[in-house]
């Protein structure tokens, strides 16, 4: 599928990021949500990659890569239910969120 | 294009943002190389949407997602003759880079 013009990309880092169970239930909750959201266009869940350069910030726990069509679709996604339950059920694992949207300029 | 399983997400702070002809030359540069990398899957090049909640940074001038098959073929990527001779061209433009690799877990 082609990847939408509006980019949300959100990066975690968890309180205990070196516990499994709490690294289950984030992707548990957070797999549940996105696999199941009306208006995402691409999805991407990832964790840092074995790069190592000195610009390379790999401190974060999981990073959420998602692409919308458009920032409407985007706006709708915010105030979904599962959006809404997984920050619910999942808020209390993070203790830093950091969130880039960006709108695709390349023709 | 489906997504790789490797994103390689990069955010630009240009020295200085406000002039046209600086964000001109980046975007021309970085766009032909983009354009005609062998490696790359995906591609977003992004500036700061308009949204404005306490956790976005919108700080940065340019982010750039970009996703490859597999670690291997980012690896390729950074020594591609395009991305050398990008740096080159653009790497006086901006004051800092940071960069996020990640690989997806997403089933």
């Amino acid at each position: 599928m082609k990847q939408g013009n509006f980019a949300h990309v959100v990066y975690f880092w968890l309180k205990q990021p070196e516990h499994q169970e709490d690294r289950q239930a984030f992707e548990k909750s957070l797999s549940t949500f996105i696999n199941n959201s009306e208006f995402i266009q691409t999805k991407h869940l990832g964790t840092p990659a074995a790069t190592d350069r000195g610009v390379i910030d790999s401190s974060y726990t999981y990073c959420l890569l998602l692409t919308f069509e458009n920032k409407e679709l985007q706006d709708k996604y915010q105030v979904e239910e599962g959006h809404l339950k997984f920050i619910e059920e999942s808020s209390k694992l993070w203790e830093k969120v950091v969130v880039y949207d960006s709108e695709n300029i390349l023709k």
